[in-house]
């Protein structure tokens, strides 16, 4: 049942006539697009109009009206073509005999995916097998290049960042003209699907350079050595989107070993790559990584907003910040970064994570999009209420001159991308998302379903409970109340209560046998008072904040109870217990599709879900059995404590 | 002040006039005897007469007497002549005026260093660079080769065993052809100092080959595969010593397999190797690795003894039974195995680890003799009162045909073969302890540092207090009253107190908010019962329970009163804080010598202790704050607690 969108070779001449506005330019994008529409099978026996209309429709929107025989495709740009072409496949597929009448464009400007690829060919984080943009120091650009670049732009994607932001190794080398070459191909052939190339960039890269040595912001040699080096990489890769830094953080060099801040290091660069119309996005994942853990003020949570907030106007306008969903590190759950909003001059966008780093790496089954809306929903209240996250990163809110959303890839060069099949939910969502932050993630799980499986009532129904229970599920039998971090430190994979207790990461929870949690209100570190009114407020205080951050926000005595009416330590047992049972229906769910689906997809997801039944066990007898040995608080309900 | 003992070349002509017995063969061995003497400066003028008399003296012993010109070295072999001439040097060296008048002969027959080098050149638990025998999956053999042959041989070694117990990778090819070559050249290389080599195998090997595919013991494809193999094997290497088998064990294949007993797999072996004149050294380690965390009968501590207890006099005379001196796995501090001695009819040897990789990686100084000694003067009782664990490995005790003691080395191919320049005091002191485990650890230690740092008052009285201190301070700072396994899993280095909580490796303490330890009494698993009495009923409880093993023993209430009137709780905050004071101590002994010894060494000795004064703090606090935490009771004399 797997569709031929995503991994198969198109079909020759199987889908729609397509004709075209004489004014749209045949080159490649057109093509690729006119090529889509006609071996798309759905369309046999249409005609399809494309035109474009500059100006009526945004550059990478489109409207699409069409008839029993006939469509008009009509786009703002060539990239909107494509993107209308693929939709208007989609929507075919979803329903055959559907009428189509609708305008849709971009909500975002930036739609991006972040590799963490290595030139090794090893991803960092990934879980899905090794990159297929690198092998052994080479760029690599083949067949599956090509289905990646087809496969990103049927999601609505625009921009992808193909090396890891760790830029070690190899990787140093990438902007030489050693590889500069196979970077122009195959950011060609991105391009050819409207889509951009961005690389992660060294900012100590021209301290090697003999002449220069150093790589301060404001030191006129540095300033030229960039300016060079620019003009040499956007000569050979004209498309270029730009580069993503990732500066003063866990170890890479930045602005602060010459006492600049982070503004002097972005716009350096920034001014040196604007002849060339390319963009650098400066993440702001900045925080002391060698913190002391008996320190009880430093408080990680803090350290994006502190290091930031204050160069709020500072950046050029053709400088983004990219800025982590939660003030920590894409736990499975956090509260949303107070940055966002905080700084109305200066552009930002979010990046989140669809690498399920720690949240089951592949082999659990997490569908993260309602966990993406909740974020995006949230109500920062920056300019009153409905200040909402995805108005402040989409722009509306402060009319950014750059804005947008990104991810960190889960995908790699196993045959289905993802590894778990169940977890292409998510790059399928993303995309979406990232194009219409609007969209629930019901409806979004159901168009992949149907696109991925069929439309088969009971693979749709089975496969929809198990997507939209599973983030829940998943957070249920880890770790409770927005606590976080109960992971094996360095694999990140697998609980260890203890972890990253006593070690240099400012990830704590100080457990005692009477309270865990660190206090962040203003009799704390002073955390919750980052955010606008009234959520400071409501931060302030346990019984205003949100029961699923309480342990983030408070530290709190394991026999307070809840609105449940329950006492921490029985909610923990509790979720716990629940989250392994709900692992049952998921995979009970999934059984019933034994003979509804392709059989080998269905072997391997059942693979995982045997995995993750085991896993989840383990990861509820540990976490509750931490909790009684620490407390010798019975579980209410006498089930084993160990 | 470095001497040229173990790292220099030898000095030409610099030495004593050797004149010798006639019927002394003239081969290597005698050669290089010949050649120490003769050029050890510390016996310029003298005249050494070389002697052999067989029946007089031990094969491996040897009879000095001296007066101011001239020596008579009489031995039982060629091999007493090599181990008296470095012995001779020694004795000199310590004080050049001495008279000698002496008869020393091995007191075990098997001295020996087992490496864990893998043939891609690292070293499982290595702490001192790489291997200095392999290098990218060859041998190497070099003028290193021929200093280590001298070193073993100066400290009284005659066996050792250069490749990984875990057999892997290239290892697995190491008896083939392609290797045998040069195997059998490294052995003559060590024969010529007296030294058997020894080599790991695979239990598996013959399931590879075609024919044969299987590797069951009683399969006579087998044990003509392991016959013609070993044919092979000593027309290459005629001197080879035999072979050390880790089967059954961690992951390795066994007779387990096969369902034979360990006998079965060991006696197999041996009589294929028998005309050979080959023994079988059959690692105990035997337990289940997969064991569930949650599981609370298994007790890995009994499983050496479980295993191999019944097997009594079921194994040929050329196996010996390699027992770790504990029933775990070299902790700080453990009880002695319960194995020894509790089989009369079976040859055992007993296994140490001088690789410092529970004891602080040679990067903490750890004299571990005077822990070696505790142990091997330890009273099995098993044939009654005097029952000593040195009288059972020596085979006095049951008149063992094959008897002795090993050691996991601690040398690789750092300048200073150790890594850590103290950490050469316990490579020294077993040797010598092999040699003779009736020699104190204070004197031993007293030899190798006037040996490698001369005769300064203070240096030896400084570097004396040092040794002598350091490993119980070691075990203060770390894991507290023989509890053990509070360690970073996998590395085995920096505290980590659950580490080993929750995982399959079967070593728990179960901690609460109220109690520690496994109960290892007749109400518990039984472990206890496994000694001779009085040990039994001595372990049995927790009044009569030596101190130092309490939490090995019982599982204890922290309140419990220890005979200090400390309770548990409080002796945990005191020795550490204790430990970690010692550690200062220790560095500012070595601080008074700078100037006094060579600076070079002073320096790479000055810089680990810096590091362990700091690391030494950080296993302080983590371990008390664990406990503070676990507990909430506060330290009596008011200390800080995190």
């Amino acid at each position: 049942m797997y569709t031929d969108l995503w991994l198969g070779k198109k079909k020759e001449n199987s889908g729609a006539v397509v004709t075209s506005d004489e004014r749209i330019p045949t080159s490649g994008i057109t093509e690729n697009a006119i090529s889509e529409l006609s071996s798309a099978p759905v369309l046999e026996g249409y005609k399809v109009h494309l035109l474009i209309r500059e100006g009526e429709v945004d550059a990478e929107g489109y409207c699409i009206t069409s008839d029993r025989k006939y469509i008009e495709l009509k786009a703002g740009s060539e990239r909107g073509l494509i993107y209308g072409a693929f939709r208007l496949i989609n929507l075919k597929r979803l329903d055959p005999e559907n009428e189509i009448n609708l305008k849709e464009e971009p909500k975002n400007r930036l739609r991006m995916l972040n590799h963490w690829d290595n030139m090794d060919g090893s991803i960092e984080r990934g879980y899905s097998g090794n990159s297929f943009f690198f092998e052994k120091n080479e760029l690599v650009i083949n067949e599956r290049t090509r289905d990646y670049a087809r496969l990103l732009c049927s999601l609505g994607y625009n921009g992808v960042v193909i090396n890891n932001v760790n830029v070690k190794d190899e990787a140093c080398r990438l902007i030489d003209r050693k590889h500069l070459g196979k970077v122009g191909e195959l950011s060609a052939l991105f391009a050819s699907y409207g889509i951009r190339l961005y690389l992660s960039l060294n900012f100590a890269a021209p301290i090697e350079d003999a002449l220069t040595g150093s790589a301060d912001p404001l030191d006129e040699r540095v300033i030229g050595w960039w300016e060079r080096k620019f003009d040499e990489v956007y000569k050979a890769v004209p498309d270029l989107g730009g580069f993503l830094v990732k500066a003063d953080s866990e170890g890479r060099p930045g602005p602060f070993t010459y006492g600049r801040n982070q503004a002097e290091g972005a716009n350096m660069l920034a001014r040196a790559i604007k002849p060339h119309g390319g963009i650098i996005i400066w993440r702001c994942f900045v925080y002391n990584c060698t913190q002391d853990w008996r320190d009880l003020k430093t408080d990680r949570a803090r350290s994006a907003y502190d290091y930031f907030h204050d160069l709020n106007g500072q950046f050029d306008d053709n400088v983004i910040l990219q800025i982590k969903n939660g003030p920590m590190d894409f736990q499975v759950r956090e509260p949303v970064s107070p940055l966002f909003g905080r700084m109305p001059d200066t552009n930002q966008m979010i990046e989140f994570q669809i690498a399920q780093e720690y949240t089951g790496q592949q082999r659990h089954v997490c569908y993260l999009i309602p966990w993406f809306k909740e974020v995006l929903e949230f109500d920062t209240h920056v300019k009153g209420e409905g200040s909402r996250v995805k108005d402040v990163v989409s722009g509306k809110l402060f009319n950014y001159s750059l804005s947008g959303m990104c991810a960190v890839t889960n995908t790699g060069n196993d045959l289905n991308w993802t590894g778990h099949d169940l977890a292409a939910a998510n790059l399928y969502g993303f995309g979406r998302l990232s194009f219409d932050p609007g969209l629930s993630a019901e409806d979004i799980a159901l168009e992949w379903i149907k696109l991925t499986f069929g439309n088969n009532e009971k693979v749709v129904s089975n496969i929809l409970k198990i997507l939209m229970m599973s983030w829940r599920a998943y957070e249920k039998y880890t770790s409770p109340l927005g606590i976080g971090w109960m992971v094996v430190p360095s694999v990140h994979y697998g609980p260890d209560p203890d972890g990253y207790e006593y070690s240099r990461w400012g990830t704590y929870h100080k457990a005692t046998c009477r309270e865990i949690g660190v206090e962040r209100n203003s009799e704390g570190t002073g955390f919750s008072a980052l955010y606008a009114e009234p959520l400071a407020s409501l931060y302030e205080k346990p019984e205003t904040t949100p029961e699923e951050l309480l342990l983030f926000f408070h530290r709190m005595p394991y026999d307070h109870v809840l609105s449940s009416g329950k006492t921490i330590i029985q909610h923990i047992y509790d979720t716990h217990f629940e989250g392994a049972e709900e692992v049952g229906e998921m995979a009970a769910l999934w059984d019933e599709l034994k003979g509804l689906i392709d059989p080998e997809a269905f072997l391997r997801v059942s693979k995982r879900f045997a995995h993750q039944k085991e896993h989840s066990k383990e990861w509820r007898d540990v976490i509750n059995s931490y909790f009684y040995r620490k407390t010798l608080i019975e579980d209410e309900k006498g089930r084993e404590l160990y």
